[in-house]
C-alpha cells in the first residue's frame, strides 16, 4: 500500500433479534457511534458489507440507503459482498480507498437484518453463498455442507463430536461479559454433548445463530490523525479465493483461501503466527474454528483439538479467540460479522475491552470466511 | 489518487437473451477476452459489478464464482453493488485498488443474467434499487417511478412525448452497426410516437430491455505497461449519492448525484464539459438521458430537447452519446451496463470503434446511474 491507514472510530449495535429496527436503522446507529467516537465532521465515502439485502430484505442499493440514513449524502457509497465475509471485505475496501488517496477518511460498515423472514427463506438465502448450480440447487444447506466437513474431520482425527466442545464453551464464556452479545449464558461441555442436532454431527451448540446487527469503523490517513484519536493501524489486509464447490477441492479440510489470506497478511505485516496476541476467528460452526486455526498456522491438525482441550484458545490461554463471544455467541449477522471482529480487535488493542480484556494485546489477526472457505478476508491490526 | 491507472484490455459478450449461458459462463467469456487482449499472465484481483445475482439467480458470492469460473483463483475477489451502476462502481473499485498499491493489475467486470426469471420476478428485483420501505413496497415499479419523472419534465418544459424521440432513434441507429447490440433495427420517430405504452408517458421505445451480458476491463499501474499495450488512462472516477426516495428530494428533476459525480470527475481530470468528445450516458429511459445531459452540464434544461432535435447528440453531432446503442438499444443488463459503457469508450478512444467511430475522440465521459439518481458513477477516460 502507498499510505498507512488507521482506525479512529468504532460503533456496534447489540446483536440479537431487533424486531423494531430495519437495515437503515441498524446501519445508522453503528455509523453514528463510529463517527462520534472519531470526532470527525464528515466522511468522504461509505463501504457497506451486506449479503442478504436482496434475498431477505428486498433491498439492494444498500450502500446508498445507508449513506442516506446515516446523514452522509452525497458521499461515495458502494455495497461490498463476499458472502459471510462481506463486512471484513468492506473494511478492506475502505482501507484501499484511503491508501489510494481517493479519500482521506471513510467509513466501513457491516450490516445484516435476518430475522424478518421465515427460516426457510433465510436458509435458502444463506445457501446463495454456495455454488447454486452444483450444491445449493440439490438441497444442500449451509449447515449440511459444514456437517460434511465435520464428519470428515472426525474421521481423519479419530475424535468424537465432544472434542469440539471447548470452542463453544469458551465462546459462551466470553459472551457472558459482552453486553452486545446475543447469548450471554455460559454453557457446559455436558450441555454441548447432549444438545439437539441440526445436521449431524453439527448440533445447535456448534452453530452460530440467525440474528441482526451492524458494526462500523472509521478509517483515515495519517494526515487526518488528531491528538484525541487513539489510532489502531491496519498493518495488513488481504482477500483470497478458492473453488465455490467443495467437490472441486483436492482436500475439503484444507481451507486454502483462509490459509492464503492469512499468509499474505502475515507477509505484508512482516510478522508470524507466534506474534499474534489474539485471533478473532470465523467460528460460524465449531468445525470452521478448528479448520481456521490450522489454516492460519496456529497449530497443525493433529494438535488443534488437544490444544483447545487445554484451554489454549480460551481467555486465559496462549492465543485467545473470539474474545467477545465470536460468531457462536456474540452472534453472526452474516454480512456484519467481519466488521464486528475488527471492532472487537480494536477494543482489545486499545485496552478498552473491559472484563473481556486480553493482557498484552498488541497485535490481532481477524479472519472472516465466506461460502465454506471459498473466500476469506484477513486483517492484522496493531496498537 | 497516488498512482495513475490505465485500461489495457477489454472484453464483452453480445447483449441479448442468452438461454444457454449463466452468470459464470458470461463472466468467464468477458474476463477471458479482456485478459487475452491485455496479454497478461495473470491478475491479482477481480471486482465484480452485479446487482440481481441474489434476487434473480439465487447466487451471491458472485465474485468468487467469477474468479473460479475465469481461472483466476486464488485472486482477491469482491462483488460491488450500486444498483444499476454496479458495473461502473466495480471499475472504480479496481481503479482504486491499483492506485493504492494493493495490486498492480486487476480485472473489473460487470455481469447480469436477467432472462432466466419470470418478468414479475425481474420487476420486483429491479425495484430493490428503490426505497423498499417507502417506494417499492407500495407497488411503485422502476418504470413507474421513471414515468413520474417524465411527466413532470414534460410539464415543466411544455414538450410532448414525441420530443424524446431523437434519443431513441439515435440509439437504435448506433446499435445497427454494433454486432454486440441486442436491437440492431433502426427505428423512426413515427414508430417511437405510436409505440405501446409501458407506464404512460413511457413507451416501450423509451425503455431499455431486460437482457443478459458481461463486460470487463483489465486495469494496471504504469509499471505494468508494455509496448504491445494501447493504454487508455482513467483520468478520473467518482461516485456520489442522493436520497433513496424521490419524495425526499426538493426537485425530482435535479439528479444531484449525477451532477455531483460529474463535477467531481471534471475537477479531478482538470477539464470541462466542452472538453468531452463523447458521452456514454445512462439512457435506461429517454427521460434519464435528458436529465443526465443537464446534470453533467452539457446543456441547460431549456435546450436539451431542442439540441436533441438538431442531432447534437447523434453520431455526427457535437456530442455523440450512446455511441454503440446505449442502454436503450445495445441493451441494459443492469449490473453490467456501466462496464459496457467503459469498454465502448475505450474502443472509441483507441480508434477501434469501426463503423461507430467518432472522429477526434480524445476524451470520453461515462456515467452510470442507479436507483433513479440515488447513486451515480462517472469516469473520464483519455486516449
Amino acid at each position: 500500500m502507498t499510505r498507512d491507514v488507521y482506525i479512529i472510530g468504532t460503533g456496534q449495535t447489540p446483536v440479537g433479534e431487533h424486531w423494531g429496527l430495519g437495515l437503515r436503522e441498524l446501519a445508522a446507529a453503528a455509523v453514528g457511534e463510529a463517527i462520534a467516537e472519531a470526532l470527525t465532521e464528515g466522511v468522504d465515502a461509505v463501504y457497506v458489507g451486506n449479503m442478504l439485502g436482496g434475498c431477505v430484505n428486498g433491498q439492494e442499493n444498500v450502500a446508498t440507503l445507508v449513506a442516506d440514513a446515516a446523514g452522509l449524502l452525497p458521499a461515495e457509497a458502494m455495497k461490498i459482498e463476499a458472502a459471510c465475509a462481506s463486512g471484513a471485505a468492506a473494511v478492506r475496501a475502505a482501507t484501499i480507498a484511503v491508501a489510494s488517496g481517493a479519500h482521506e477518511i471513510a467509513v466501513a460498515l457491516g450490516v445484516e437484518k435476518m430475522t424478518d423472514a421465515p427460516s426457510d427463506v433465510v436458509s435458502s438465502a444463506l445457501a446463495t453463498a454456495a455454488d447454486q448450480d452444483f450444491e445449493a440447487s440439490h438441497g444442500l444447506s449451509f449447515v449440511a455442507l459444514s456437517a460434511l466437513l465435520m464428519r470428515r474431520y472426525m474421521h481423519e482425527t479419530e475424535k468424537g463430536r465432544e472434542a469440539f466442545a471447548p470452542f463453544a464453551v469458551a465462546a459462551h464464556q466470553n459472551a457472558a461479559t459482552n453486553p452486545r452479545a446475543m447469548f450471554r449464558e455460559p454453557i457446559t461441555a455436558e450441555q454441548f454433548a447432549s444438545c439437539p442436532m441440526a445436521a449431524e454431527p453439527i448440533g445447535i451448540l456448534d452453530a452460530s445463530p440467525v440474528c441482526d446487527g451492524a458494526a462500523a469503523v472509521v478509517v483515515c490517513s495519517k494526515a487526518m490523525l488528531r491528538p484525541h484519536h487513539r489510532p489502531v493501524r491496519i498493518a495488513s489486509s488481504s482477500i483470497a479465493t478458492d473453488t465455490m464447490a467443495l467437490a472441486a477441492r483436492p482436500d475439503i479440510l484444507n481451507l486454502r483461501a483462509a490459509a492464503r489470506s492469512a499468509s499474505r497478511a502475515f507477509a505484508s505485516a512482516k510478522c508470524l503466527p507466534e506474534d499474534i496476541d489474539l485471533f478473532e476467528a470465523h467460528d460460524a460452526f465449531t468445525i470452521i474454528t478448528a479448520l481456521s486455526i490450522e489454516a492460519c498456522g496456529f497449530a497443525p491438525r493433529s494438535e488443534v483439538l488437544a490444544k483447545a482441550a487445554e484451554g489454549y484458545f480460551a481467555r486465559g490461554g496462549r492465543l485467545p479467540i473470539s474474545t467477545f463471544g465470536g460468531l457462536k455467541a456474540r452472534g453472526h449477522p452474516v454480512g456484519a460479522s467481519g466488521a464486528y471482529q475488527i471492532v472487537e480487535a480494536v477494543l482489545q488493542l486499545r485496552g478498552d475491552a473491559g472484563p473481556n480484556q486480553i493482557p498484552r494485546a498488541r497485535r490481532a489477526l481477524t479472519q472472516s470466511i465466506g461460502g465454506h472457505g471459498s473466500v476469506a478476508v484477513a486483517h492484522i491490526l496493531e496498537a
